[in-house]
């Protein structure tokens, strides 16, 4: 099968069609996205060398499990031992010793075909076109927000950062009722969070505030420290980018604000394919262009120009499975 | 009165002795501690300029409130505004106009007298000694862990720092019943904590643990990315240290871990003072030396060496306040 490989660049590679192992399902890739954990690895992030890309919409071609054949799916990406505390705990994107699709020991979805434990899958309900169930992974990542904290609907939000997490994060807290303001570098994503009702406003150096909770979406080594200028004593910093590098900070404000920050990370699948279903989060206007896979490489390049939202790569004909699943 | 004075440096001074406003009381200091935010403080941490000082006990000698006149006192160090949206949640020591006693704005406990608004005193039991008292205000900042977070007693606790705070933080956390662990560079400071019957490890570079909570009472920059990696995923930090620089830290970690950090500063004065008296800490093992006030230059050249524990200054001969509070 052709796949997209990253070691110390990333290149086009003829991979041998990988085989389920027990509990697991062989599944035929519709659409992938690229996040910017992808563009992170290419530089190196997570000294992973193998398939990026985790975020899929596909199709089970082969499983022990028959009833999962022929449906449309989307999958969590942590595969946990199964046995340690964490695991235990339910919490398999802790295991110590988890593979991550297309992060970590494991294969991911810029190829034909990859494999995941039947427990991680999701079916898509058809009402899911492919380019909105691409979104499932990263909407999880925001509903994670809401599994860690208990968001009270009278607080005053800022978001910080309008990318494409950004994005997804202000979609599902605007369903909390919380007042909410995005702020961001670039007029042209702040619009994408206008149509929602929120407050926009372009980020300035310096910013003070007493927002009762911070999200830091910004994917910049500063946004921590802009964060906590931006909340009130005793507020939440939501911590959502990972960079790939240190940044200088002085703590002593969030010390002396009394300020909680929560490292947020990978989210539950269930709660996003029903905000996905019951049309509770629109992600379409956030596909800036969809590219055929066999022009993955020229997508990448896309994707890190600025100003670019959502590349999608299309793997194009395929059966309707659809039609199966509803007959 | 005499006075100890910071601005650029740490001089006597002779000031008037102060006169307390509407809803304050004059205090006669009794004794004083010195604590390693007063050293901060001669450094140039928070751009005070008065007098330092905000670990004390003394006795009321003026107040318009009669019940209170010569009983003998600690004190709340930060005084709000009473009126805004921190105050009315009696939250004072987060109110953005507050004055806090020897740190900002108001002038502290190294002079013969000093005032403070009635609403921040607390009578000090007969059964709690001027030396155990003057620990009050630091005990109150180990409790006020116990304020912001719910401990399980079956957690198993890292504190970082063997220093004064880290001494009070293991006492107190002892109380809840969690099997702790001091991690800390000094034999010596180590030893006062095996008396607890809690564990006592050396530090080491690159530590790695899965602690439920890390307290982070090293005072040092590098203390914060330390615990991160001490703390097991989806555990707390609590960070106490307030360091006057700026540190290099990677955030990822506490992301992939959803790690939450938590800033500890000030706490309540009345569960600090049931502690004392009901003999549940005993604080008294950590004073290393006495000073008279008319010494206080000294003991403060003395408090930066390292290796010292808790030094405090005594005001010398008074009314025995102790036996009037007690007929």
């Amino acid at each position: 099968m052709r796949a997209l490989m990253v070691d110390t660049s990333l290149k086009w590679v003829d991979l041998p069609r990988p085989v389920p192992g027990d509990g697991e399902a062989l599944i035929r890739l519709r659409m992938a996205g690229i996040c910017n954990t992808d563009l992170e690895i290419t530089r190196g992030y997570m000294h992973f060398s193998g398939v990026p890309g985790h975020e899929f919409v596909g199709e089970v071609v082969a499983c022990d499990a028959a009833e999962w054949m022929g449906r449309r799916v989307v999958g969590e990406i942590n595969a946990g031992c199964g046995m340690c505390a964490m695991c235990r705990r339910n919490l398999e994107r802790h295991c110590p010793d988890r593979q991550v699709l297309g992060i970590q020991n494991r294969n991911g979805a810029l190829a034909e075909f990859l494999t995941l434990p039947v427990k991680n899958l999701h079916e898509v309900p058809g009402s899911i076109s492919d380019e909105a169930a691409v979104f499932t992974e990263p909407l999880a990542a925001a509903c994670e927000i809401l599994q860690q904290l208990r968001i009270d609907p009278d607080w005053r939000i800022a978001v910080l950062g309008d990318g494409k997490l950004g994005q997804l994060v202000i979609r599902v807290l605007r369903l909390t009722g919380a007042d909410l303001t995005m702020i961001g570098r670039h007029p042209e994503k702040l619009a994408l969070a206008e149509p929602l009702g929120v407050r926009t406003r372009l980020f300035e150096p310096g910013m003070t505030g007493t927002c009762d909770m911070v999200v830091e979406a910004s994917g910049s080594s500063g946004g921590l420290e802009a964060a906590i200028a931006l909340v009130r004593p005793r507020g939440i910093v939501v911590l959502k980018s990972t960079t790939h590098d240190a940044c200088r900070i002085n703590m002593a404000p969030a010390v002396v604000k009394e300020i909680t920050i929560t490292g947020s990370r990978c989210g539950p699948f269930a709660p996003a394919v029903r905000m996905l279903e019951q049309g509770l989060v629109d992600v379409l206007p956030l596909v800036t262009k969809i590219f055929p896979f066999s022009d993955a490489l020229e997508a990448f390049g896309k994707a890190q120009h600025p100003g670019m939202m959502k590349i999608l790569l299309d793997f194009g004909p395929r059966p309707d499975v659809l039609s199966q699943n509803q007959e």
